[in-house]
């Protein structure tokens, strides 16, 4: 099997789709543009859901269920929002045998049809907040697709929030990143810079976008989440007003937030190396496997000792499977289980037996090291632990080393070297994160991305207070300090 | 609030309606036929999806994705399914701002994307069997619809599996038919009848069709479930051959199975009262509410009194919450979550307090008693679990009661009564399930339905056996035992 998965440094796409279909974490779909995620990809994402709905839940949010078919004229009540996702709409002409006397889109993302109804619920202060959550696939057009990163289809959640004053809002915005930052850093090993997004970024219809974005192996950014200050807009554009405490009517102010299944191309691209995919024990569907080395005399007495071992270890709550399969040999289960992404290889022959010990081998390092089996569930859940901490410390590693900041254009420019970015999904030779100045002008933005494909991903939250220097694209005065690469 | 509600005895369908809209379950969409489900109804379909999934884990399935748009030429493969979905389905005729190549369908099912995939994953029996579940929203175009019971889009599971032998799909089709009953049963507090569909009344594709049914409190049955044995139809329409143990190459068997956000409607029609919702424990968002009896000198104390007490509560796993609003009356609080169906409410004033008292009252069957506040976290575990068993056992007194063994036609007709059901949804006066021999027949099966709106609900798994008599619709040696009922 390994030697199906084409190395990050011969062709690093090739490499991410090797990993992602010999994985098998999805497959194409006979629809083009749209993906089947199989058991062990989807294994994953209710791994992730399950940690971003009970964070949710923790923060006072409930999930609910809106329509996922919307009136095309719902769209265009909000003008930067329909401009924004017109193009990607798919568009339901047909129900039930007759032409329908207006058109429904499936929806591209729900603010609208939700502030629409948020219309009838909304009456007095008293009925705000509204912290709502839902979970359902959404539908944005798509020409040039990738696994996971870039579907047409995807699975994601989508909360939107009411709120009674300009601060909550903000500030629930906000909250939300940080839950996003947190999950990314903590439960996905994914370190991210926590920013605002760029007037010429932000999301259709927002008044402002913060994100998080992280570094993938080939220096690209990904952007694994969006959290959108909305203002009033939806609120002025569904008419939803409401009776204050001071007994005016005034517009809802609106948030919304999203995350999406490109998560796990975001986990796949950070942690995995040639040998195949590499999880955070967190999210791995198993996350050890006993390989016992079967041998015709002690056959029946080593499987039998394998599984009293593995039932300790799910005991104890490790994710642990036992590969009892004789029709394949250790070595064909060490490569096939290391591309699966399981943390830990327990192997157990006569002779470990004998000995009360097992050889186990941690998938991200590659360590192999003799255990006692008497304290093996113990040491599994140490190892565990210690993986989880080493993918997260490497990842902030390598984003640190691919960091540089610039003063100038020069400086830019020579960081993401002589060539307009073409080569750099194919071979990841260049760039990185740049930090630098920026004097606010899209037309600086515009210019750069035209010449380098390199994109603003943030004002990065923490290193705006204090901005002096100049804009490292034009020299004016810097207005903000802000991250600069070539992203997916 | 509780005037709001129509009396089951004036107008059931109304009563259906005022319960679901009020107790905030869900709410009518912009969107023709489709609904919007609020956090109070989501939060029971998370109960149920959550006993669902772990039980079909337990039995060795794993959860996947497939795409939302199907083909249309994909389901005009299978020749009786395409004739049975036809009539109900949306058509995306652009995407993207172009007209498509191919007219795509909102997946009704997906038995045909899923086959189409299934040909690429079945080589060899050793790839079967293949058990896959996916958690989605379905489309089907329906012009009369009702909140939860009917609605053009819903959300559902559906179990798509293959297999290498007719046996082993046959024991899948029904062992997930057995799981459905014990969920439904065990967990919703809806007593089922088991058994298999006419061949009038099974799905568009299936050789044959499990069910099971429920009856409702206007004595109409309500399919609350569906297990397919799809034959060999699927994989012969999308040429999914494998080579077999014995080196031979053989169509795939194949099983589908779903249930659907329809089961909620199922448990407020089977338990709930004039009142408002009545709701099985286990289902209920919160389990008990406590209601302090505040006076101006000891709300303060009352309050942290009542704080400590609903700590407890929720230490010792009773979802439990404080409605320490003191805008409303006590007596309004009483209606307000009679309404919202929450089993146990807890009174405490400060006499109670001083006496280490309260009062707990069942929303099952009214009865108010003085607890011990000291056991009360025991007590109101024990009261939960009394609830739950009150309310199945009630439901199966209400079916036992209100189903006849009929002999022949005039026994039939006499007990549907003279109308011909138009006004059973409206009184629920008349009917319930009629058990009878049938010969078989499509004929005799047709001319009830058209004369009286009586189907054949289900032919019961455990009455099949030495069928002797005669056919209750025509007089001819019955075949079966059949189940009928008007029906949902």
């Amino acid at each position: 099997m390994a030697d199906k998965i084409t190395p990050r440094g011969v062709d690093y796409s090739q490499w991410y789709i090797d990993i992602v279909l010999n994985a098998k974490l999805a497959d194409y779909s006979p629809v083009k543009g749209c993906m089947v995620m199989r058991p062990r990809g989807y294994a994953i994402w209710e791994r992730i859901q399950a940690e971003m709905d009970g964070r949710f839940k923790e923060t006072g949010h409930q999930n609910v269920y809106f329509p996922m078919l919307i009136p095309m004229s719902f769209l265009k009540k909000e003008a930067e929002h329909v401009e924004g996702f017109a193009p990607e709409l798919a568009v339901v002409t047909h129900g039930g045998g007759e032409e329908l006397d207006e058109p429904l889109v499936i929806r591209p993302t729900s603010e609208t049809i939700i502030w629409a109804k948020y219309k009838d619920w909304i009456q007095s202060y008293r009925d705000l907040p509204l912290l709502y959550n839902q979970w359902c696939s959404v539908l944005r057009w798509e020409k040039r697709t990738r696994l996971f990163l870039r579907t047409a289809e995807f699975l994601w959640q989508e909360g939107h929030t009411a709120h009674e004053t300009e601060k909550e809002a903000v500030d629930e915005t906000l909250k939300m990143l940080e839950v996003y930052r947190d999950v990314c850093e903590r439960h996905l090993c994914l370190p991210v810079i926590a920013g605002r997004k760029s007037d010429a970024e932000k999301f259709a219809g927002a008044v402002a976008t913060y994100c998080i974005e992280g570094m993938m192996q080939d220096k690209k950014a990904l952007q694994a989440g969006t959290s959108h200050f909305l203002g009033q807009n939806f609120g002025k554009a569904f008419d939803v007003q409401f009776q204050s405490r001071e007994g005016k009517l005034e517009y809802a102010w609106a948030t919304s937030w999203g995350t999406s299944t490109r998560l796990i191309g975001a986990v796949i691209m950070t942690h995995s190396d040639d040998k195949g995919l590499v999880l955070p024990p967190s999210l791995a569907p198993e996350q050890a496997v006993i390989v016992p080395i079967l041998k015709k005399d002690t056959q029946a007495a080593v499987l039998a000792y394998c599984g009293k071992v593995l039932a300790e270890l799910k005991a104890a709550g490790v994710r642990a499977i036992l590969d009892a399969d004789d029709t394949q040999s250790p070595g064909w289960k060490f490569a096939q289980h290391e591309m699966n992404g399981v943390p830990l290889r327990i192997e157990i022959g006569p002779r470990d037996m004998e000995a009360g010990k097992a050889m186990v081998a941690r998938r991200d390092t590659g360590e192999k090291a003799p255990y006692e089996v008497a304290g093996l569930p113990q040491a599994a859940l140490a190892l565990l632990g210690s993986i989880q901490k080493n993918l997260y410390d490497k990842a902030l590693a390598f984003r640190k080393e691919n960091t540089r900041s610039v003063a100038d254009r020069a400086e830019l420019l020579a960081f993401y070297g002589a060539d307009k970015g073409e080569d750099a999904g194919t071979t990841g030779a260049t760039g990185g994160f740049a930090e630098g100045g920026w004097c606010g002008s899209r037309e600086c933005e515009a210019a750069l991305k035209a010449e380098t494909k390199v994109t603003i991903r943030c004002l990065p939250l923490d290193a705006q207070e204090g901005v002096s220097g100049s804009c490292c694209l034009c020299g004016a005065p810097a207005k903000h300090r802000a991250v600069f690469a070539r992203n997916y």
